[in-house]
């Protein structure tokens, strides 16, 4: 049996072992990846992104455990995968396995995977999109791609979502409101976690406002009528989503049954207006474009000779050539 | 005159206008580079990284207004460069300069620009290089790149630069130590800003410890010398350095004068060392290999037509062939 096919038959021996394989993108990873392919296409990828300090990962155990739980119509199996692009070496990933283990470990519908940076730019999306595909052809119903911090690269990996939560908390200082201007734009949830300590309400009304900046259709629906609550569940239709605020406090669990039921609403919504589909094409054209850069880098390196290439670094380090120049002459 | 002639002249206005062709990426400002680029070489570029809420804007304003001083000798020209990865689309970075332009307009010696992501994944790497480089050129002295958050694209940041600060501040929990675990390996001087907050010693504790986990030559050096204390300055010969903790208080300038001078010795140190020359040549790299990821990309895209890339992505939807079989498609 191939590794793909004990992965479709359900070993997580093997599961375990594939993801090491992408992870060190060897070609034996590789080839599962096509055969798994056509498996795939039926989890919900829900991407959970945000500052550090706003209690992530506790909220992502959270969601995985409200998954489970036998009042969830029906409880599905979960797949947690902790992205860090912060740690490019050692020690944060490890560091989140341990505590993650003491919490979920034991169900056999969880299954935990951390990972730290993948080389450079890009390799850590692209091998997060290959571990989703694995999940998903491995039968978890719902995949939580949770990425430390809030720069680019997380900002590249909540593209490779169906549905992304943002995560705030309070007290972080008004700073961080500003900060997160874009990143906010890409949230379809919002999430105040910590929601027990003072300045929530604060929070909260800080996220409103610059939601009202980042969906200007919004803006419209409330200058035009006073009366109208574009959060009001009412007005949410097939078409428009307006991405709702929900409060959480992740130590003691409240909010988060909630946070799920917004999660499947948000499925609902991607289905019955055909969003889910449009995003699917733009997941999937990320995932080529990321493989395609990983690939022609890889290729272009492979046909030059390190020295031809030490030289050309030797001639920019005494100015005799500019970066520029010195791809035009490579790329001959 | 040509652009770069007109920015090796010192004209101000040439300086900004190249610089917006260098973040638009257009064949003139290129073209301005490759001129340029001989003239590189000179600046100190200094990076500034650390988590969101730390103070960092104020800090490096504050660092610039040290620089101009004239007790400093001798007083340089700084230029500030915030790039922004977290803001995808707008707001953070238009809103810093307004911020920044309160505290330093009006001295010639300073020039402060902004930048938001700029594409996809390495484009703002590859646009923070380029700028620095004009900046260098153009006589700037010490250009102090700063950049927002703390994931993997501010690491690729910091490494365009000879000397990297991180800057931590107390209070943001437990949680972001442990995140910090990789980018601390990165830090040349570490900062624990609003140092005047409670649990500024908890902090710094923190990272002397986790200083301790990243530079195991120290580690090693406690162990074998009880009495030895490896901060002290007279330990700290030319092959080694061991990244300093600096307390400041950017609204009130505590402490700024203090890490100037850190910064100035750790230049002194490059240089002395020898590890200038080897982390100009780091730099160059990293620099070359954007680049050649950017046109490698470009070119690969102009020679596909559009339907044919759409059509592979419609395969790609209906799970008819799996993205590394696309990629191979594709480069055929």
């Amino acid at each position: 049996m191939s590794l793909a096919e004990s992965v479709l038959a359900g070993e997580t021996l093997a599961l375990a072992r594939l993801l090491t394989r992408i992870e060190n993108d060897t070609s034996e990873g590789r080839q599962a990846l096509n055969e798994l392919f056509p498996h795939t296409g039926k989890a919900h990828l829900v991407g959970i992104t945000g500052a550090p300090g706003t209690g992530k990962s506790s909220l992502v155990n959270r969601i995985a455990l409200q998954l489970r739980k036998p009042s969830e119509t029906p409880p599905r199996r979960v797949a947690v995968l902790a992205v860090d692009p912060s740690s490019p070496f050692t020690g944060g990933a490890v560091l989140g396995d341990r505590v993650r283990m003491r919490d979920l470990s034991g169900d056999p519908g969880i299954f935990i995977r951390s990972m730290a940076t993948r080389g450079s730019l890009g390799g850590l999306a692209q091998a997060t999109a290959a571990m989703a595909q694995v999940f998903d052809a491995a039968g978890f119903d719902v995949v939580l791609i949770e990425t430390v911090g809030a720069g680019q690269a997380e900002v590249d990996i909540a593209r490779l979502a169906h549905t992304t939560l943002v995560v705030e908390s309070p007290g972080l200082g008004d700073e961080i409101q500003a900060i997160k201007a874009g990143i906010l734009e890409i949230a379809d949830i919002l999430v105040v976690n910590k929601a027990d300590l003072p300045g929530v309400e604060k929070t909260e009304r800080a996220l409103r406002g610059m939601l009202e900046l980042a969906h200007p259709v919004e803006r419209v629906f409330l200058h035009h009528g006073q009366a109208m609550s574009v959060h009001a569940p009412e007005k949410e239709n097939a078409t428009l989503w307006v991405p709702p605020v929900q409060r959480t406090i992740a130590t003691s669990g409240a909010g988060v049954a909630e946070l799920v039921a917004l999660i499947d609403k948000h499925a609902q919504h991607l289905h019955q207006s055909g969003e889910w589909g449009h995003r699917e094409r733009t997941r999937l054209e990320v995932e080529l474009e990321l493989l395609i850069q990983g690939t022609l880098l890889e290729r272009f390196r492979s046909g030059i000779p390190g020295e031809r290439y030490d030289g050309m670094v030797d001639r920019l380090v005494r100015r005799e050539i500019s970066p520029g120049e010195a791809v035009d002459e490579l790329m001959k």
